[in-house]
């Protein structure tokens, strides 16, 4: 393995960028992004050794980072044109319509379908960090149509980042990150507008906001060309994960009416574990 | 100012207690906690010199520092027992209703409404610490009902605390706080009822989730003995929050529903602007 292609460089190709290139020095990286700012940002920060709209021919490793309304095209065109001894892996947050999309490629097993589970609200290449994918999880779907010899480059990047492998059928995949990202995504937007909103007629509201609203709404700072298109692309587990919490909060928002002090109570004390189980993934 | 007696020992008065004695180590501290283990590990902590039920008699300042819905009676029954040179004051999250409650006390001028905007998702005084209440906003409302000798010995408390003062009507108050602090811990809470939900046909959900559904999920760990009452007491307020927040869902979902990734994006974009207006007010 001597040379590797990303193919979006902000947060996350960036991060995975600066992140191999000090885990493995020798290897060469050529890249690209749509934006030209991004790219020339990406080459200031040493992230690539060179710009490269086409994926070279000696590329072994392709890194496909870019928002998920363009992985479609971007992944069938790649698989397309790379030699047969090319690995191309995405890093896009919904899994299902890709895997769909490449079923029946002929290259289909030069394809690992990927998805890194870290970000930050920032986006675009300035916001990446070297230890971004430290110790992440990464998810990997249909591990088994991915030809093994190819599969092997994957794992020895993997390792070299200390990231943690975990195995799951793209389906799955999508349906749980509805409920642990997407949904918290639209959870956090919504907030920013109602507070957005009332400020209109109170500028000062947010004199008062303390770390808990800054915390709930941090992922409204997001990108929205990321994540507009992941709306969009998972949108049946989105809307049943958004359907239970709308409902959750109808029937919290009864309670109070009742002004019921004893069932907020209890709804919150078993709402409580939460904290154990998360520590427990610590 | 030589005592100061602390009634609720747990995360805030805690707090107050460990930051006060370390910027007047000259001061005694007395203090009550209706849990025996929270006043055992008050004690243990060292947070008070010594535990009393009853305010002594040469106390100068008396902090009340208890869930709302307990503040009412006991700042009545402290009023009515203290001396005339004995400041009360209260950290009450709703203020309202607590200063109609005391508004015609004989004693209303030795009573200074506040509300110390700083807190974690943790309770207890074993959660409490040194810095919790450093650099933080202080509210006070009514500054004007409060006799200006007393205040005097706040100032002295919330400067040596290096605590920044606001001044609001409890009105103005209350609704602001219904949007840019309980709205936060109701989407928090239902957020992870939502999942916990889910976890019952999957249950390896949690291991899917990053940074950004934990940042959004944090203060569901927050004390329901403390939070019940707080959206009991303001309720009508935080109903008006809860119900354009439900309503900004739903018109997101509409939108994800119809696919409309054009609308989507610009809501999103529109909202993003609440990152500039946070960092402002770092």
């Amino acid at each position: 393995m001597k040379n590797i292609h990303i193919i979006g460089l902000g947060l996350l190709g960036g991060s995975f960028a600066l992140a191999l290139r000090k885990a493995k020095p020798e290897l060469k990286f050529t890249g690209f992004d749509a934006s030209t700012k991004n790219l020339e940002d990406a080459l200031t920060l040493g992230m690539i050794d060179q710009s490269s709209e086409e994926i070279p021919q000696d590329t072994d490793v392709v890194i496909l980072a870019t928002p998920v309304d363009t992985l479609d095209s971007l992944l069938l065109k790649a698989m397309d044109k790379v030699g047969d001894q090319t690995l191309v892996i995405d890093f896009g947050s919904t899994k299902e319509s890709l895997c769909k999309s490449v079923a029946d490629h002929p290259k289909r097993a030069q394809f690992l379908a990927g998805h890194p589970i870290a970000g930050t609200e920032y986006s675009g290449p300035k916001a990446a960090k070297e230890d971004l994918l430290d110790k992440k999880v990464f998810i990997i779907c249909e591990m088994e149509k991915t030809d093994v010899h190819l599969k092997g480059m994957a794992y020895d990047i993997f390792e070299a980042l200390n990231m943690k492998l975990r195995f799951m059928d793209p389906e799955e995949h999508d349906k749980q990150l509805a409920f642990v990202s997407h949904l918290s995504h639209i959870s956090s937007f919504m907030l920013g507008k109602t507070v957005l909103d009332k400020m209109q007629d109170d500028k000062n509201i947010f004199d008062m906001a303390g770390s808990g609203f800054a915390s709930t709404v941090r992922l409204a700072k997001s990108s929205p060309a990321m994540w507009a298109p992941i709306m969009v692309t998972n949108k049946e587990n989105i809307l049943e994960s958004l359907d239970a919490y709308i409902q959750n909060l109808q029937s919290f928002r009864n309670k109070i009416s009742e002004e019921n002090g004893t069932e907020l109570l209890e709804e919150m004390n078993g709402i409580n574990k939460i904290g154990d189980i998360l520590d427990l993934g610590k």
